[in-house]
């Protein structure tokens, strides 16, 4: 079985968006978040580090992470560029870009924080200084940058500091066997080596994912050299950065939400690159784990605080969850590359889980403010913000949002794939041919979607429509003929393999009642609980609409489809335009719990009128509690 | 304010049980199990291991539990004399007593294990080998057997060694200043000042209580004595039998629960005796720890198999509940003392769940058979055994059975307390004057219930009856004139204060509707769950009444009164006697759960009929599976 990739993404840049949900995303991205962004990094100092003239006696030296966070606003930025020009940011870019490169030394290498705040101390410390993870995101805005406006500025700098680290790095006599205790830099080594074609990165981001973990640790090495003893690292254990043993062998995410993301889009490259089966099983069963059993319903991953990431299967608690918005945006990083291998539709349930409800909900509706954490419940303290010291989120989720358009579509020799409905147009490459798919739909506040499909000539070629996991009943026509046995595939996809002429029209349409979601009873935390969702929507409940009623003593009926309790409304004034599903609940607790341990159940609740909101809109509107999981009874 | 008691339990020996519930259990006691465990005891060792006769080349060496089975087997044995005079029996315990007096060594020493097994090694691991908790159980067997006989046989034998116990140990030079690893001395040095008036046997109790925790640990010293590193102490901390601070410190239920129960009853007497307001607070900061956030609805107690005892605070899981039978008869024990202060319904509530629910589970009906740990379900596998190598539920069960009528009544100078409604008479001594209480009542299976007063002549006293904590609306007549506001009284009792004149009938009525009882949410394994109870009675279903139906499929509808949905019908053929509860639930036509983490939760349900019966009486019919708390939806 081949392991390349069967799929190919068609870029962002040949996808229009024009829906009312993501082009107004897109647009606030780029009008409100981006600037914002620059502006936080220039106010708090990251732009001007690049100037080199921090000196020891000044306060705010340069961070270790500092170099990533312009980095992603770079590449963010870049990405802005592809879809809309402007003068201004690219101005703005070429400026930013100026200053990295007279920052550069003699031998390519390139960091802030270790030119200035401890020079000579390079490489030292790989375990956790963010070395080589700063290097590769400067990396991508390279790639990202050279992309979007053919300037070869930052790629040729950053071509001089991936060489540098090619001499310094690898297994050969002379070379440090080290690798970055925050992956990174394998992805952006892939992403260089395609717009390079210098086969020399990708050997070296092989070497990085392939030494990881290996025996005697790095890790430890390079502490006794610092004269540190190893068994006092603060994490305690190197499957915090998925170090603790070889990635082949990996068989449980742990550690470090993010980082694992990065890595396994990583392996996943590589897998596709080299043909390497066994680094693309390693994904599929890190993939069971993660997914089959510790992703929150919005795609959030990572529950706990301590470690910014894993604990035990099954281990999903709501108020205290940890969900970094950085954590989701890598789910859906990865997916999208597992999903190219074989176009299986539960890696684009993954996506879609993430996109509609994780991940964006890490920035506000103004895109000015911020989730790092996103919780699944709130008592009403946890708010978005401005801007953190460490400012991995803001950049990330707008170098996504983006890049949104790169998802919808894949192309191949004689295939066409749509995995997300979005309204708008894609320009695909099926083989010699092209085609354009234009979609006419509200999706996702309705299942209905309408493509439409233009070449110059009739063409043979398979045509892939995703069934989304959610969905349970669906119609299909082509040019007004209806599909007869409309099953749900067990890939995710109908596939119809025909001789398609211009203008053919093929209406979709997914059945989208609201739904009552509940998760596996291994779930200690949910159990007893239902979520709401509507199509990819997963929904919550906030006290702002709800009468400041205490939400956890919300209970929805049970026994009665959640389609009969709730009814959607589409409010085109409300955050954005959403659709809010209205229903009826009862408010237990007539008595509030106190101390005691059991009573008897009241059987009669208070009904009171419920009024459910998209997850993602939490927070934008005055502050109160907000809950997912709803008590049933 | 003072601390003794204000109540004064009436002794069985002035109780009589004649009801269907409890009359039975005490006769099947003495003519099934006290046998049962006799045979047990001689077959497995345990009665020969008197005779000093086992050498190092013999198998089966006497183990260090085993004369605690025996002792507790002298004492249940002894209460059913007490109450049914039985010539066959008194011989069989005067031979058996016979033995032991013949072991006791010339110092007063009695240990069949260290005389025998480990001869020299006598008092050096107080920590693990169970030395003095064996002593107690000793003590407690020769008081009740003096009690029971007027023989001072067994008596005798325990003062000896108790004095030599009492010369052993203590704060002073040349003394060991230690205490048991397991607590049951404590208590039994009480009931033997007692019998004997020896208060050098109640200031030993309070050293071995107050000396408990303190710095630095005995248990510190005497492993290294060993040489041994008490840090590899093998349950890690001495939580685990409460001494890892002073007693009067604990403010948390920790370690192994039936340690816990007994010292918590050694805490209650020694406060009684002493007038020791901080002891008592202690007690009453454990009973809020443990009956308001760690008490099985059955009256188990001790969540864990690990530590045979308690975890983290509402930690309650269902089917790996170890619920030690030991650990629930500790828990009435423990109760029944703090009743005694003030009369406070709240410890008579925990004594009637453990007596008519978690501790009888811990027996068969025919008596023969017991059950060591009460899971609130199983999948079918859990079934009683004839004996346990560490034997000690099945004279536990026995000697609170063959005592339960003790737990009935108080009495104090111008008081009489009725705590519990058991069909019989009690014969109280109300300061000068007796007063017979006859009760007639078919409790637990209804609630109304009519007392006759007898005396010689009218009398003025204060009269209170129990209101059950289960009971949420009652009425009352005093010689049919009905009390007009009968409120739920916060203490538990209702207290009629009048002359009283022979042949008073005062009539109470507890309704008794079918009731669903929900845990305190913060019990995360009973979520979304109810259980059923009727009166004290807890229920259960059992596969053999329920068609095999998947008993976690079953869910009770909610939003209806559990009295609507379960219909009780008494059932005078079915184990003993019982009533049953008939109702209809619906099975969750659901699939099973795979390996998806979230699914659509599909709302319809197929209606089945369910049949409860008591849990103290499941695993006496076909072996399957058992569930007290049922999903509600």
């Amino acid at each position: 079985m081949p392991v390349t990739r069967r799929l190919t993404p068609v870029p962002f840049t040949r996808v229009t968006v024009e829906d009312d949900f993501w082009a107004p995303r897109i647009e606030t991205n780029r009008t409100a978040t981006i600037p914002a962004e620059y502006m936080m990094c220039e106010s708090s100092g990251r732009i001007a580090a690049w100037d080199l003239t921090w000196s020891p006696s000044d306060p705010n030296p340069p961070h270790i992470f500092w170099d990533s966070d312009v980095a992603k606003w770079i590449e963010a930025a870049s990405y802005t560029l592809m879809t809309h020009p402007d003068s201004q940011l690219d101005a703005l870019l070429d400026n930013a870009i100026a200053k990295i490169a007279r920052a550069q030394q003699p031998d390519g290498y390139l960091n802030t924080h270790y030119i200035q705040v401890e020079p000579g101390k390079r490489w030292t410390n790989l375990r956790d200084c963010h070395e080589l993870y700063c290097a590769g995101h400067l990396i991508e805005a390279a790639v990202a940058h050279y992309q979007a406006t053919g300037k070869r500025t930052l790629l040729d700098v950053l071509c001089r500091y991936a060489d540098h680290i090619d001499r310094t790095f690898g297994r050969e006599p002379g070379k440090l066997p080290g690798y970055c205790g925050h992956e990174e830099i394998e992805l952006a080594l892939v992403r260089l080596f395609h717009v390079t074609g210098e086969r020399r990165y990708l050997d070296l981001a092989r070497y990085f994912v392939d030494e990881r973990g290996q025996q005697p640790y790095y890790f430890d090495l390079e502490a006794r050299a610092r004269g540190e003893d190893p068994a006092n690292f603060w994490a305690k254990t190197y499957a915090y950065m998925q170090a603790h043993i070889p990635v082949r062998k990996q068989a449980e995410v742990t550690g470090h939400a993010v980082r694992a993301m990065y890595l396994y889009s990583a392996m996943a490259d590589l897998a596709n690159e080299t043909g390497d089966t066994q680094l693309l099983s390693a994904c599929e069963r890190l993939w069971d784990d993660l997914c089959l059993k510790r992703m929150y319903l919005t795609g959030g991953i990572g529950p706990s605080a301590s470690n910014e990431g894993f604990t035990t299967p099954y281990d999903l608690p709501d108020e205290t969850a940890y969900a970094e918005t950085c954590a989701a945006v890598g789910l859906v990083f990865w997916n999208h590359r597992m999903l190219q291998f074989e176009g299986n539709g539960k890696y684009a349930d993954v996506m879609e889980r993430a996109l509609y409800n994780g991940t964006i909900s890490g920035v506000s509706m103004d895109g000015r403010s911020f989730f790092y954490v996103n919780p699944l419940a709130s008592k009403g303290n946890h708010h978005r913000k401005g801007w953190f010291d460490c400012a991995c989120c803001p950049p990330n989720i707008a170098r996504m949002i983006a890049g949104i358009g790169g998802y919808i579509y894949s192309e191949g020799e004689h295939d066409a794939w749509v995995h997300f409905y979005v309204q708008g147009e894609g320009r695909l490459q099926v083989g010699d041919l092209p085609v354009r798919i234009c979609q006419v739909t509200r999706y996702p506040w309705d299942g209905e979607v309408r493509l439409t499909l233009d070449m110059t000539a009739p063409a043979t070629f398979r045509l892939h429509l995703r069934i989304p996991g959610w969905c349970q009943q669906y119609q299909l026509w082509v040019n007004d003929f209806p599909m007869a046995d409309c099953q749900i595939p067990a890939d995710g996809y109908v596939h119809i393999s025909r001789q398609w002429v211009p203008g053919d029209v093929i209406r979709l349409n997914l059945e989208m009642p609201v739904q009552y979601v509940e998760a596996n009873p291994s779930v200690s935390q949910t159990l007893g609980r239902v979520a709401l969702q509507r199509g990819p929507i997963v929904y919550c409940l906030e006290s702002v609409d709800n009468e400041q009623l205490p939400l956890d003593g919300i209970i929805v009926r049970g026994g009665v489809p959640a389609s009969e309790m709730f009814m959607p409304e589409y409010r085109p004034d409300l955050l954005g335009g959403v659709i809010v599903l209205h229903g009826t609940g009862g408010l237990a607790g007539e008595q509030p719990w106190g101390n005691e341990l059991y009573r008897n159940k009241t059987a009669q609740y208070k009904p009171v009128r419920l009024t459910a909101v998209p997850y993602y809109a939490w927070d934008n509107r005055a502050p109160g509690e907000m809950r997912v999981w709803l008590r049933i009874g």
